[in-house]
């Protein structure tokens, strides 16, 4: 029997400074570069050519003003600002490669359900059935108040509301048009068969429509579906409507539970356990020799700001670290965030120093240093005792840490087998699951079809 | 002095039938192809290759179904149905070209304007300052119902709501990042300077917000902005705002004191008449020969569809025509614009067998037929006696007729002085004003600048 392959996203973000702070400062990155087509359009070459299974961007809705209530230093150190809209990325993206998938961040908090849909449709046309969906419901408050609202739906009700907006898109994306319904005959003057195009009605909790979805269907119809809630609530929804599910992973034995958990979930959901496809978020700085490695790993030290990264971390959990002494004990308030980066970091009591360290480079996510065997080593060790199915990939200094990993890493895992030699052929969904291009039957979009 | 050269667009939308209705059935149409990213990338390429200024893409949310109160016709002869989102069809586009300009529409009444604002900066931004918004807000209840809304507002409601709109994106694109904020200073570890970017606050009648822009100033930080509102309203508010208005040109005289108005209007809006370039709608069939050009219009003819134009008629007017024997009056009601159209129609007493004659080919714009010369001779006309500055071309049979206008008209309107012979430098709004990427100081967006 042969192993089980490794799944490799890109993680990226269109912005500056994503998740490794500080080293757009860095010579040889050229992240100041986002506003520009081409930055993305040779990423996503360079990416095909490394067969990378997907690119997944993130997304932001508001700013990080918790950090010294202020956002100055997210101005100077560009944390996650300013952020461009990560849609418009991908047709151009699109153009340039062939395989490679696209799963793209959207926050249904504040997109209107009917035109969000016929975006996403639209992004399936264009990419030949390549989309995919990272489902956020947003945390900001800056973010509900830049979108005019007076602040955010409580955390359980934002899931509430995505249940009801799902409903909604599986409506217009599987049961508006039947399959057949188009078909482009000339001859018979019949674009598409009226008798098979539906009227869509909602009337849910959050949501109403009443119309017809605007695309016909694409090659996936659903975009793949990802999600990243890590909460119960969170994780109910992600057993229920998630295809690919993007977890913060903290040390083997934690994740292992949780990979089973949620899988669990899934199945008691009435799907199955490998109806998920879970990614971990890793860092990897990779050199022709464990020592060229930590020296390039030092190096990006020099540039790296711990700073930014705790200020990242402060809006995550809405604390402000700035009012702590650099060894005060750290008060977790009603922050599961922060109990779980007390976890994370295997400290009871969290203070401003530890914080800190931890911030520095390589922060949120492992971050692998070594040569081509030992990250690979520590990829098979993650796959193996873990049950996860991929990663996505952080970068550190752009562009040039997805070409190390494509030079040394991928054939070191091709070797190994533990990574394909070629793109299979097929949609995004049809490359992960193997199984067509739409959402299997026992999904529960599937019973939103017509007939 | 040189003569006033032609401003050009190719007129197009995310569809397959989208002005002149049928012709997707002819053979050597490609318009059901529409759904590909490679349509539209050698359309962009063709165009550019023509020096066409701009590509204008026109957009519906909602569907026609006023005639025979029904989509059925619609479905069948594709009108305006499927349409996918036009936005995301630019950044492949603009990856293939370096100077065409891009108007694409969109409707305020539904998109959230913080959101719209970031889309629209980064569109700008990935184009290097080629982004145009044609501004719509509606008027189809289907739409509206779709939306999940009980029905369209009033027409000078939507008005009230789309000035307001507009202030917030000004305050938006023009006030919360000052120039020289983004110093993009690696030594320093500065990207943008806090002091110089200013979050904004907005309390209208229709709109709040209170947030920083997310994204940084692209070259032209507002798009340029189109408009189509022919009602007193609309005027109103195309003097205030718009930098091109594209009108329904009925007879030369009509569009003479139109125009006339237009620029009048803008003038007591403490703009200059030359801040308003005016395009309107215009279809053509070009031979070698006159003959030639006719020949090719009556083959079109035959797979022109009559009905189809007039539904999508019906819907622009909400008169379901169907309800009519052919020689029937027909009642114009409260209808403005059947009253406009039986004044384009020179007909004081419109029947359904008039109106079907009138939209078989060539329906709503002149529709010129000709060799070059008289094609050129025109469109020099319509130029001089008038007073517009350029024209939206209609698609018939696509790509033939994007082709036939590039290798016939264009190098006859070079040879008269008509129409450059390369591309100046710059943005869009460059190109079309000759005075620098940003809105001139005159320009009420110019009002919402920091400082």
């Amino acid at each position: 029997m042969s192993k089980k392959q490794l799944l490799i996203n890109a993680f990226n973000m269109n912005c500056v400074g994503h998740i490794n702070h500080g080293l757009w400062t860095h010579p040889r990155d050229d992240s100041v570069d986002f506003n520009t087509l081409g930055y993305w359009t040779r990423l996503a070459a360079t990416l095909e050519r490394g067969l990378f299974d997907g690119l997944f961007i993130a997304d932001i809705i508001g700013v990080y003003d918790v950090y010294q209530q202020s956002v100055d230093l997210t101005l100077k150190e560009s944390i996650q600002l300013p952020v461009n809209d990560p849609l418009l990325l991908v047709p151009a993206m699109a153009a340039v490669t062939q395989h490679l998938g696209f799963g793209v961040t959207a926050n249904l908090s504040y997109e209107p359900p009917y035109l969000f849909a016929r975006r996403m449709s639209t992004l399936d046309h264009l990419t030949g059935g390549r989309a995919g969906w990272n489902i956020v419901t947003g945390y900001l408050d800056s973010g509900a108040r830049a979108m005019g609202l007076p602040a955010m739906d409580a955390h359980d009700q934002r899931y509430e509301r995505a249940d009801d907006y799902l409903e909604l898109l599986y409506k217009l994306w599987e049961g508006s048009w039947e399959d057949g319904a188009v078909r482009r005959d000339k001859a018979a003057r019949i674009y598409a068969d009226p008798a098979r195009v539906h009227r869509v009605r909602h009337e849910g909790p959050f949501y109403r429509l009443d119309g017809y979805h605007l695309s016909e269907p694409s090659r996936q119809r659903t975009p793949v579906l990802f999600q990243a809630g890590a909460s119960d609530r969170g994780q109910r929804f992600s057993a229920r409507h998630a295809e690919g599910i993007f977890i913060a992973a903290t040390d083997k034995a934690g994740t292992r539970k949780l990979v089973d958990s949620l899988r669990a979930q899934a199945v008691r959901a009435g799907r199955r356990a490998e109806d998920l496809k879970i990614f971990i978020g890793v860092s990897v700085v990779v050199g022709r020799t464990a020592h060229e490695a930590q020296q390039k790993f030092d190096e990006y030290w020099q540039y790296a700001s711990a700073e930014a990264g705790l200020a990242h971390f402060a809006s995550s959990t809405g604390v402000d670290f700035a009012r702590y002494g650099p060894d005060d004990p750290i008060d977790y308030g009603n922050s599961n965030a922060i109990e779980s980066a007390a976890q994370t970091a295997q400290a009871s009591a969290l203070t401003r120093r530890k914080l800190l360290e931890r911030f520095r480079l390589g922060s949120r996510y492992p971050t692998l240093v070594g040569d081509a065997a030992s990250v690979a080593d520590e990829l098979e060790s993650w796959l193996e005792e873990t049950g996860i199915d991929g990663i996505n990939l952080t970068r550190t200094v752009t562009p040039e840490s997805y070409e190390d990993f494509i030079e040394l890493v991928i054939p070191e895992l091709q070797q190994r087998g533990r990574f394909k030699t070629a793109y299979a052929e097929g949609s995004l969904r049809h490359k992960l699951f193997g199984d067509g291009d739409r959402l299997p039957a026992r999904h529960v979009g599937a019973s939103y079809r017509w007939g």
